[in-house]
């Protein structure tokens, strides 16, 4: 039996603390947005998967080499303290994400250092606050995510993000929400960066309880397998891509051809 | 002064005569949808384009070799007798544009033979006609079709057509359509096929008036250009790509480099 | 245990048999090129795979009903004898990999029937026999496709195919080859069709035992398990995207729609 | 008459001036590579493009916001000194081509710390200076950047750029280049960011004439004209997509919104 997939849950851990917003939290998230979507993608892949928790205020945000080190997939939620993470650990981050990591990238981390850092656009786009129905659309029958989830997901309430979401073209499209209010979201994205997979899933806003949604905890379990490195060894070798210096030629010069175009 | 482009507005032309629809159509179209359309087009590109009309009951449905001949971007509008349009006319407009001319497909011709040929899927969707609301989004801001309309088109009254749409991913993605009843749909997209140029937009079903919107007048402007093939001298060569048989090695064998894996 | 792929390989089984090709065929491919290529896969997925053969010159070409309702991924390699291919056989096939099944295309079979009708193009190329060396790169570093195989893939001789290929452009590219002559080709390339999962991997001209290549048989291996449908349940559902006829509304114009899944 | 293309040739000004390398810079290149970039330009495009150079030794390495705010399209020619190129030129940089200024990026320059930004990978490659032919092969024969080239486009000799390049997928690709050495390399590249075009061209090493080539200069041109901003006014509007802070509603839960557009 392969190894599991070693996950590594990442949270602002803000919200679940603040003042204002730590009453509904508990409610929502006894053990924090984290703590759900780690549980999520526990029950869902069982033994094919290790799950651990990191947040922002830990040493080191919790993304020290050790645990980088040990770590698959990356999950990150951020939405209060994005300009706080430490470039140093977005750096690590980066370049294990080049080398192989996987990262799913969720909700408001639109905005986080290490999402922007792998698209080079703003990562704007229009949102509202006013507890819109969302309805999920797969626009990709065929692709692992969208694997044992209906066709739409309803979110009965959730906070609204429109168009234009300022990212490169996704590698694959996955989802496009739709909201009551009338506007589209380019919701579920695939792109390559390095050797990494990078998936950004935008339901997620820490006032409603999505993430104990049975079809959004589907969509990151089966992410969380689609952004798994590929190896075969055991574990993949997470070397980022480098200049190769000077490679011998493959072939000797014989010359150009006669009647060629060279 | 550039040549102007030459554009063919082929309409299937069966709404305009038919018992049922004729009443209706000659309310919105006096002219028909292809008349709208060619209208709307010549009003907005003036001289740089020179518009003509085609319709499925002419000889060759139109679209002869000498039609063809003379056409740079074609556009079509078909519904109810796609079964009826003559293969060996198919092949033709199909061969011409492998060789350069560039093709609007428009509503409900994503059943067209033409369009079913270039994609090689069902081009299936779901659908309903309850006057829904349309909004068209776009989502790729630097794309000339998208120049000089709102963010979104409104569309107040329309069928709706709904994900999952079975075309291959386009190859760039323009608008995103919201429907008032929850439903999204990939509503304007561009693929490459062989040196033509397609491009899908989905407005425009026979019992709304949506060709003499402004907006859509100037989506399909701005389509007719973005579609024209690109050329050196006065006219594009329409030559399509073919098979090259035995060419001269650019490259004489040197041998394979010591050291090299090969 | 997940049930094994059920791998079908389609040749022509033309060359085994000609008067001018059988002696040489027999040498480098004494079961025949299908039989080469079953054997590579079986051997390199073991019990995760059950491989069967069928060939051109076999009732309804191998690939009845039956057979195709008991295949996840088919493989065809095809040369001389494309235009006798059965159209009712190919629309058979082409609706089954719309409904999920995958396909692999190999060498000159970018002229079959089915590649031409999942692509909409000419699938035109150059080429030139004359034992070239071909090196194929790797541009997709992260894409199970190329798990387990050197950078570059040497096949010391071997036809060339050249560049202007005329496919759509791929949805993912895998492999660019490089030949000794000079030119380029991208030898490998990903698409989805439907449900389906296409790819097209040039390697395997009948005059050179390229399907004996250790690297060659890797990914082919590879590329079957990536082709092969998603499922929840122990097999694949094929059903192929149709139109929805109707469906109720999302949302009313004045609230959630009784009866919608909102 | 419609404005003429406002480009900045941005050059490094390096090699032009280093002891080890003015000589021969001096012979190839006697008012420096920016200035042979330039000329090739205003040369094709005539009256339709205003060119200016601007170096990395002037103020603001010559890209203060006054030039920026009179660029629509920059070139970037860099190799030995990104990292003394300023963060907040860089800055600037950025922020214009999300706002629309197109950006042309030239050999080394795929090191440059605005190419990295915007591509968010390590942009590494294989390399070996060992004056190999280049055949430049198009695979995008109805793209713009192409019209007036011979297929391929020769380069007697020059630098090699060898695959694995470490880029995100290109929206479009355009060249891929061979080497007489075995290699091939993803040598014209089309991404979208923000509101502006980026294109990517790998020819350009300085100890070669690359810059004086004909098809080179012809490819440079077409891509000038490919990397203007879309407008409607006598300008574009530079102005990067940005948060859209709660937009009202397009839709009511019970009617059409009052005051939306709808």
């Amino acid at each position: 039996m392969t190894s599991p997939i070693r996950v590594t849950v990442w949270g602002e851990n803000f919200h679940e603390q603040s003042e204002r917003d730590r009453a509904g939290m508990a409610e929502r998230y006894p053990s924090g947005m984290h703590g759900a979507i780690a549980t999520g993608i526990s029950e869902l892949l069982g033994d094919s998967a290790a799950v651990t928790v990191a947040t922002q205020d830990q040493e080191g945000h919790g993304l020290t080499e050790e645990v980088l080190n040990e770590t698959d997939v990356l999950t990150w939620w951020g939405h209060a303290t994005h300009a706080s993470v430490d470039d140093a650990v977005v750096d690590r981050v980066h370049q294990r994400i080049l080398g192989g990591m996987g990262l799913l990238v969720l909700h408001s981390a639109h905005f986080s250092k290490i999402f922007r850092r792998l698209m080079g656009t703003t990562c704007s786009l229009a949102w509202r606050n006013s507890g819109d129905t969302e309805l999920i659309w797969s626009v990709n029958p065929s692709h692992p995510i969208t694997v044992g989830v209906p066709q739409p997901i309803v979110i009965n309430e959730h906070e609204m993000y429109g168009e234009f979401f300022d990212i490169p073209a996704p590698d694959e499209l996955i989802f496009i929400s739709a909201f009551s209010s009338g506007e589209v979201f380019r919701s579920g994205c695939c792109w390559r960066r390095g050797k990494g997979k990078v998936f950004y899933f935008s339901p997620g806003d820490q006032e409603y309880p999505v993430y104990n949604h049975p079809d959004i905890k589907r969509v990151l379990a089966n992410a969380v397998r689609w952004a798994t490195p590929e190896h075969t060894a055991d574990r993949a070798d997470f070397t980022a891509p480098a200049v190769i210096n000077q490679p011998a030629p493959q072939f000797d010069r014989g010359g150009i051809a006669e009647g060629a175009s060279a």
